[in-house]
């Protein structure tokens, strides 16, 4: 028996953690809030359909579909990133600042590769996604919460924390927070910028479901006021194109990402090339702003169907977050509640979703009465059967 | 200016050297005899082109091809490795013995994350694929080169490097060697399995290239004898299906596999599942045993070639491997001859191959007077007049 490297030991509570959260997801007779999966209506399966031909069309893209392509990927998707996706939210760069990368974490697996070392502090909101965690621990990174208000990281907390672990970095989903919701304030996002430049740390903005909101008003990424490159952004095209292209970017100093490409080669060569030329042509052949309607209004409905629902059908006390994007709501329910030990009694009547305490580094029963809740893959009546049932059985704990 | 992880200082070098040893491989005014890709008239890209529509037909598998997938790998992909690869070469096993990955260097990759820790030691054939050394260097390993033979590995130099060393691991590419073009022998490869049991030490068999043979016996890889699970076999469909689509496969016990899928699962989530469908119909579907019959005879007659103006032009004093298979062959020059020096002045002739030295670990001048000339993108008139340049320059050094 060979012995595995060390850090499959680090990474193996948060991987069996992973893995038991998003069980129970793929059976079809289950209402799931659980997994984070963009609606199936959402996805623009029958344009795809469209591009593919473009693509094998005898002068089109084919050969160059089905052949190696540059590390860094190709060009014409990231001026696509650059000038649809970048240039509206006041960023100005390109394609020398900008990687693509095979899916959101990737880039977040990319930065952690390039930057941290074993033992690293990386401050992380508390909540937090489990799955990056997954990566952190791989890495052998040392993760420490930080405090989060309604609107998102406590300042207070963050300079503390700052001061007292010498973190390599920050990490924040600073809009419609996974799992939380929760948005980070103007105020505290030039804060962060001010934060990481004073102290050197490294920021890390994950940001996927930003260019889904469909109520409030768009704030600009953290990297907007980042003057002195301490701003690494990863983002997706997961919720606004497809999860299973696996298409990300990410948005660094030309010195960075070279690093990083040196990493991506030395990891998988380069990303998927059918994906990245259909994601270029969707972009560049201008479907993108029909399409973001769209699914904007399907989330937007079904968002407001599942805070309706958990107003009428959960117990008094329960509190949530009234996210103005993104595919999640966190339900914080009355004490005593344990969501964990209530997840197998839910599936049990065909309902499930992700217990919180998983989202807490701090393992110590932080958020057992919490519950992240997608409303991203049911359509509305099946919102409110769903919630109905578990707001039932929440009744019943009681 | 925020400090880089130790290991980005440990891959600079290799980096440098991949980066620069491709260069001036996309330039179309320059016969290059460089990079390895497929030929484009070995792509199946008017068949790919079919596959697409039928994927994006109504009930089809269209939204399955755009929605999160299996970290894994899709069920109908592995068991297409399991039935259409794997049981032709004697290796019985199912579905949960595979991982589909992004490429054939991921397998490397994941390889070293699961097993590798900084210091490491990891047997490499000399010379080897350098790009491979590259992600050897990213996870702090130290490569100790062992001599080869015209059939591959020194069986005396193995023994005795393990014995002194100690390594975790021994990397060969068993089938038509990148860069030598060589192949390991039946015999050899029992005693590469024998060697991994009595010593304890992991065997990594990288098999890019053993699919594409045009002429002699099939082998069966290292993974037949072994008895013990000391062998992981990593593949890739980069030069059977498409290099573009990124796919790949690991060959090891469910344990093993389980680990990969968690390491997987913290880098990039799962392999983009557009690719994954496409080749799972193109196996399933029954079109790889004409589509391989093709290839073949494309890279034969290529091969065919480019040995015979090699005979015909290079100088007297010049040796080459005579593969069976693959893209490669590799050519040792007279004493005195430097291949990094002329690849400049063989670029301003409009061609391009790979200096030898970059694939020696030893960094000591080794193959210095070697080049590698991949025969796989050139028709035959190209490979007969890049080769008839380059031996006029290399008969003016003489």
């Amino acid at each position: 028996m060979i012995p595995y490297a060390s850090r499959i030991e680090s990474m193996e509570e948060t991987a069996a953690i992973v893995g038991s959260l998003f069980q129970a997801m793929t059976d079809p007779s289950i209402i799931s809030f659980g997994g984070g999966a963009p609606a199936k209506e959402a996805l623009p399966t029958e344009l795809i359909g469209q591009l593919c031909q473009k693509v094998f069309a005898p002068g089109g893209r084919g050969v160059e579909a089905l052949q190696y392509g540059p590390v860094a990927g190709i060009r014409d998707l990231k001026e696509a990133v650059a000038s649809h996706l970048l240039q509206p939210k006041g960023i100005a760069c390109d394609p020398d600042n900008i990687l693509i990368v095979s899916g959101g974490l990737e880039g977040i697996y990319l930065t952690c590769q390039t930057f941290i070392d074993p033992g690293d502090v990386i401050l992380v909101e508390s909540p937090t996604f489990v799955h990056t965690v997954e990566i952190f621990d791989m890495f052998q990174a040392k993760c420490v919460p930080v405090q989060t208000d309604d609107d998102g990281l406590n300042m207070e907390a963050l300079e503390q924390a700052i001061q007292k672990h010498h973190p390599k970095m920050i990490y924040t989903i600073p809009t419609f927070q996974n799992p939380s919701g929760r948005t980070l304030s103007r105020e505290k996002r030039q804060r962060v910028a001010e934060l990481a430049e004073e102290y050197d740390v490294l920021v890390l903005e994950d940001d996927p479901y930003r260019d889904i909101r469909y109520s409030g008003e768009d704030l600009p990424p953290i990297k907007v006021f980042d003057k002195t490159d301490h701003v690494i952004l990863a983002n997706s095209f997961s919720k606004i194109f497809s999860p299973g292209s696996r298409l990300g970017y990410v948005l660094a100093s030309p010195e960075v990402i070279q690093k990083y490409t040196n990493v991506k080669s030395a990891t998988n060569s380069h990303t998927a090339m059918l994906p990245q030329i259909l994601c270029a042509e969707f972009f560049n052949g201008g479907y993108f702003p029909e399409h973001h309607k769209k699914i904007c209004g399907i989330y937007r409905e079904r968002r407001d169907a599942m805070l309706a629902a958990i107003d009428k059908y959960f117990p008094e006390g329960t509190k949530h977050t009234m996210p103005d994007g993104g595919l999640f709501t966190w339900a914080e329910l009355p004490k005593g509640i344990d969501t964990t030990a209530l997840l197998p009694k839910a599936v049990e009547q065909h309902v499930a979703y992700v217990a919180g305490e998983g989202f807490f580094v701090e393992r110590d029963g932080s958020g057992k009465n919490c519950m992240r809740l997608s409303f991203g893959s049911n359509p509305p009546e099946k919102i409110e059967e769903g919630i109905r049932r578990l707001g039932d059985l929440l009744k019943n704990e009681l």
